[in-house]
């Protein structure tokens, strides 16, 4: 079953937009670089404010890919 | 003040669309057995990747409700 | 480095439609009285049912904001 | 030793009284349902207020019981 | 919904008498100076020690109140 | 895909052999009761001492199962 | 200032009149073996069941004394 | 015993120099505005970088006073 | 019940065996010189490793026992 | 002492037979990439169940290697 | 490897000067009274206030020492 | 707004001087193969002691820099 094998990096995803979408843009990010992306968790949701609003989100996330795909 | 007794469940709702939906979801599945329900807290969000995209949010949320109500 | 001291205070904000936008409250509402809100981070997602639905989410934010500001 | 094998539920207690009592309701409670109850373990103890005092105590705790035991 | 909007507070209250009467006696020192608390959380339960038994119990408590109160 | 939608339930196992066989132990009665159990998440792990020896191990562990399974 | 250096132990407490009573007790054990107790800290709150009803409290508490104590 | 009664608020220091002079700049800002500080606790540490080199510190604390000083 | 009160002292085993011979071992080591041990809790599972395996695991467990017990 | 810095990564190991196989298995993946790992720390022990029964065990490590290992 | 067999104890360190230095003074304190010292672990960074200022550090460490040491 | 996007690593350093450079070594060394290092989060603090004295400091850092740096 080495098809369950993970390894699991951390990335922090960035959205003006919405908090899904920082998980999302993490997501986007890390599969430039990893095949095989299997599962995802969320550590931390933070963002930076501007004028009294929301200016980005900043998401932290878990990805989890099998120890064959490339880093 | 009976009325402020509840119990707690543990449930983990799935959507393909976003996380807030899958709270929903999980509500809606509890709401189909259990009546009374008063409050929800979310423990943790997860999710699962296909083709490096999001294929379905995950996320486990802790039900109350009150107690008279059916299991 | 003044500009980097904050002092934080914890709010909760409340919204019928979505998470964020529960956090989007509590932040209007943190910036009535607080001038140079920087940063936000999210230290718990609730919210109350009603005939089992979400009535509204009620997410709990820590805000960070300049020293100088007025509390 | 299937003695020794539990099922774990959450109950929240509720009381104007103190906390302890809280505790003792929520047991009170959860005893109408299910049989042999072996243990508890307070997981959170919040409470209401009402004009400026203590309305009443609201304690989580867990109960464990005899997994033969009826839900 | 700006009644569901709240800030939270951080007291820690002290009573020679019992664990409860320290909860008790930070939130009468909190509602001198804010109106509208709402509910409370107990973060810590702490004490002083003197001649082998316990001289005051020291409790943290978070207090949540309307926005729209002073502070 | 409600497929993916969990409710999950809290199991104490006991094994005087060893802390994966505690881990069996309450899958097996849970499987009694319940259906399509999916998942399980070691929670605590203690046990019980005689005569300066294990005399059991005891295991929490979270298990989940599919939404239209019984209990 | 060596009269702020402390060593700490833990001690679990029982009783079956209160949660504050069982901390009470383990304080008091802890004072026959130990001198110069300066201050204590609740760590967990658990206790058995009997016929549905609390036979005694367990608290968990960590004392902190100053190191020129004996133990 | 009001002399035991704490408000707490929540402060992030910031210095180029050390981890212990970041605490050290956040307690002197508090000291501006708060009188009868009386104690701190550390809740994390960070900091930001440049050039490969940590350019400052950023350090949260949160500091106690007496319930009767100003905000 | 001065039966229910206990001390819990801190103990790490070590095994290149396995993690539940790890615990085994500090029981062992603590049985040594404390008599009437009557629970232990895992606290933390780490090891050491050597050409790319285990050399040995090294196993926390928190341990108690009656207070009445030598030190 | 640069013999004493350490990258640290997490992996989650798989196996059919025991949580401390699981634990090897992630290792030998991660020394098929990593030279120098010298000590784990088990993180989360998880797995999926089959027909009522363990299928396999899921146990996420960090590993820690020397900073001149290749990644 | 008995050699791998550690008992853990907690001490709180003091200092004027400085962080630490405060867990150093634990160490010092420590050393006086058991031998084979090999690991500490800081769980809490705290101190107490004078007139605006620092007046001393006080760090919670966790010292592991060989089980064949005295206490 | 991919200028807001990062990726964490997790490095502990060592140092026989102090605990702040032991973090610096840990940056250090993070900078020898990352690029656009931004941000630090200190995530455990330990040492190994020799002869009663702390021998070196050994510091656990959470590092984020811009997902374009290399690996």
């Amino acid at each position: 079953m080495s098809d369950n094998i993970y390894k699991v990096v951390e990335v922090v995803g960035s959205s003006s937009e919405s908090s899904d979408d920082a998980v999302a843009k993490a997501i986007a990010e890390a599969s430039k670089r990893l095949r095989k992306l299997r599962w995802f968790k969320v550590t931390e949701t933070r963002g930076h404010l501007e004028d009294g609003k929301i200016a980005h989100w900043q998401v932290s996330v878990k990805v989890g890919f099998h120890m064959d795909g490339d880093e």
